[in-house]
């Protein structure tokens, strides 16, 4: 796989979770959550975090973290304010819609796939909540990495959070690569999350090293939302009986700083890829790369190059093409990259 | 764990699953069911179900794989028929309302968890397509085995089957434990499914030995609903992006028969607990022991030996008792339930 | 129209509401139930019903109002308990199922329409909010008149609600035919709404003698959810543009007695209805005519007659027929099957 | 009401309206459509429209009629391209969301309440239904006349409609004012609907001069589901029982072209109040006025005199106002305005 950048969800675990999995699977365990896993998994979170004050509920999909997330946040008549190329509007297939039970997303523009600071306060402002006709917004959800690889500054996106709450509205935070976002931000879990003012993050372990793992953590007052979770988890199938399995696979990254050392691990790859394509002439960046995402404008002859070497990275709109690295992004890619691109020089 | 007969949920995977997931953890693979695991998984459940007209789609939960399974066969106008006991009903907490979007599940009576067949005449023969008021049976939902943990005789499955599609209506199986019955009924997997008229069959391997994996399976004609259960298990959170790892678990178990020899072995622990226990005075099975449940009533004072003793079960509606075994379940529970009974005696 | 006892949805409105909508139909008004009459609704109901603490929506249809009533009081992942020849598990094409976004119809027996009192202490008693897997019992949704035309005692109504909010359920009365009840049982409409524990009432009208015009009614803390209820009925399609005209056809039926005259009326018709179809040998009533209809096993000849004279009446599940009579039923209907009945003699 | 241009739907209904209530209110009339005036309206659209390939609903709102329409059209899982103005993103609290159990709305961009071309050819050249991430647009929902209260010239609606059924897609459109669009455009029913390639038309008579009616008609294969949408206004509520009174008002307006004289008497109002407007300095039109509504932008002096001499309008978006006529809008209104401009000049 020397040259596959096509995704972070194409790669393998790390074998710290399959070790953790063959650990857990020795006897019998109670079912549903029930099980001495999912207790220790919670107590970690409430380390990590810095607050008792949480209701973690783990998922096999981000898709399903999302949607349920979002779900204990709106109500069928109400909106979601997200950016306009946020994943819950563009890659979910609808699943927030149907776990609201018919909320809907009102879009946002802004650069680098970040949501501009007008287009929030006009949207912020414009919220009627007794004109009947209008489906007012009572959630502001944040992507953190952005779809475009970038990081919120930790103010901004603090700032952002502040004019939510004084609007009345719930914070979301989208946290897919959230580690990815942790180790560029150089700030604590609990910075990135509660203490900035994000009511429920979906934490996903998938991109960063786990088989299928994805939590989500309720703060503070919305902890008082955990039966309510719960009940939508299981109706919406996302209660598994083995649920020790999932606590596993969480615990295994959480535990020694592992989940951050892989996602550093990726950053970096991601950042040597970058340097790597910009030596080129005529290749630029999209966006910054602030995690493990590389969006970048190529010469259509590299770019033959690149695909004739084999190489594996998607196209993406507007012209551009993405490359994805991830933990197990290894030194043969990056000098394999170099190569073919040293010789085309 | 020598005395725990609490539930085939709480046992831990067979450790074939767990190799299986090792070996699959090397290198990149397309995400999202495009990888080359889940195609074997496909043409493996070809092989074992005699048949190329089918769709597989597997699910970490079973209660997403009975929704999603329903929710391309009942429209959100539709109702479908079940037994009373039945899963879907009693402990699914919605979930096939809300995969349907709003379809209805009407009861019918009947004893050892299986329906009736003068209700279901009754049932059929009240269908109204026209009369708009009224919400008319779009699906059969039959269990096997069923909640009582018996198995429908196969002729019986197929003949219910064919009741059900000569009235117009589409048939599910949930089958949960599905190998359990196979091996109790001595039938082969084609002909408990499609060959009975089964359109759509809930696998469960989870119960059997998987970490968690279920199958749901179209066949024939509902294979061309591929694209719809593909659409709506995105939107539900069901397509996880690695699913390779789903695939690996499948295709350990159903390998050389290894689902089939587990459940066998499960349902000769429950064919010895039941012959332990009823060999005592005062105790009566409530149902038959079709597969890896028993189901019994114990005497007052027995009970409380079996409790004082450490044994895990559940106890039923109306006042019997479950216990449960599984590929798991040892020669040393077995011995020790003996003890303790022969002790009592 | 001399011997049509089909149904009393077949019948003209009252005059008086042809009158009240013509008086209406004069210069801008505005519009979503911002106009004048509709505050004057407002304050009749207030009166009548003896409270301030209401709020009030008017709907087109039963359906609706039933529907949007459960709405604001189960959640998607709640149950209803009601009766199992109720309106809104038979007749209502799983609107609640729609409205509530998935919730349940959990469904309980009991004689002649109306719920027996053990089947519902079970029902309370089973309800486990914590258990994950079943659906709680959230509502409890009681017919007045029943579906057999009987009336519930009013002690035994307030009784029943009583036991439901004990178990911290809110109770929902179906009064399709609430002033058919409210004269045949003597009491006031405090009486038999708020005052007997009732949280939400659907006051039909339109069987009454409205063009079509149903009354939601959320009493005491219940008004709290008038936000909520009207972006529900917006978004259900359930606000339309002039709502003075729906307005206008209640007040003309509630002012100065007009709906219980009305309603008496139609009641003393069924009794004579039943007084002289009861006086034919071989005739008995299936239930006590409690209201205006009448539920009665013919035999066969004396059916034939009926049949033979053009009586129009409907067959009902179980070999009974059913008679309707409304505020328009004339003493020539009466006279007509009285002389019809004679001659048979 | 002489200064009133608040709204059309704050107009009183028209008296022939009234007279055929009053009319329809004789005798018994099976309910729930089956009464021979909703049959006399099946005939007459027939008659109009040029067709027998047609299914008609009435309803009571036309948010009801819109999102009913778009549920028999759009999949759960499907998206539905319309202007980012549109009355159904805007104005209909998640109607559309709700009926089709989850569809999107995807928002097109475009001058003058009209999609803009290139914006419609990249919508529907992006869609992949194979693509199970996103929400593959399904339909392509038309407004005539606009939000903005212009009318899509009647080529290039059947341009569009022909774009989006080359695509795949089905086309609705929402005529909440079609009578206006109709008399503005000088063309027939038939060329502004299904021989435009119009699938489904919501046609609105409440702002036309009926006390509370719109109709959904399927045209052409989509009258093939007419079963699905009977039980879909079933379910929603938007089948009242005494649907002659529905059919009535129909039936008044739509008698010798009732409808379009109304709509032109609206119309016409509508371009006097322009002209005496855009005679005085300093006032400009936002848009072209195709029908019965006048968006302007005011100099303020004249605004605060306008509202001194209590006239009713609503301030629009962006800083314009909207002054609506209706067939009641009198010769006095316009000769009141017509004072007030002069003495102010």
């Amino acid at each position: 796989m020397a040259l596959d950048f096509s995704s972070d969800t194409s790669a393998p675990a790390h074998p710290a979770v399959l070790t953790a999995l063959a650990e857990a699977n020795h006897g019998m365990a109670s079912s549903y959550g029930n099980d001495p896993l999912s207790a220790a998994l919670h107590r970690q979170l409430a380390a990590l975090f810095e607050t008792d004050d949480l209701f973690v509920w783990p998922c096999a999909s981000g898709t399903a973290a999302n949607a349920l997330a979002l779900s204990v946040l709106c109500s069928p008549t109400g909106a979601i304010l997200c950016h306009d190329e946020a994943h819950i509007e563009r890659d979910e297939r609808g699943a927030p819609e149907f776990f609201t039970g018919g909320g809907k997303l009102r879009l946002l523009p802004g650069p680098a796939g970040q949501i501009d600071e007008a287009a929030l306060r006009d949207a912020l402002a414009a919220i009627q909540p007794d004109f009947v006709h209008e489906t007012p917004a009572e959630v502001l959800s944040l992507t953190q990495l952005t779809e475009c690889g970038t990081a919120y500054a930790p103010a901004r996106l603090a700032h952002y959070a502040a004019l939510a709450r004084e609007a009345g509205l719930a914070v979301h935070l989208d946290g897919a690569r959230f580690a990815n976002a942790l180790v560029s931000q150089a700030v604590s879990p609990a910075e990135m999350s509660w203490k900035a003012g994000v009511d429920v993050l979906t934490l996903g372990l998938t991109k960063t090293g786990a088989m299928g793992c994805e939590l989500i953590l309720l703060f503070g007052d919305m902890a008082g939302r955990a039966a309510r979770l719960r009940a939508r988890a299981k109706r919406g199938g996302h209660m598994p009986p083995k649920m020790r399995f999932l606590a596993a696979q969480a615990l295994a990254l959480l535990q020694d700083g592992l989940w951050l050392e892989l996602a550093e691990r990726a950053n970096r790859s991601a950042r040597l890829v970058s340097d790597l394509l910009c030596a080129q002439p005529g290749v630029e960046l999209t966006y910054p790369v602030d995690g493990n995402e590389v969006f970048v404008r190529l010469p259509e002859p590299l770019l033959a190059r690149l695909h004739a070497a084999g190489a594996l990275f998607y196209p993406w709109p507007g012209g551009s093409h993405r490359l994805v690295c991830h933990w197990a992004t290894g030194a043969d890619s990056i000098e394999a990259l170099s190569v073919l691109l040293r010789d085309q020089a």
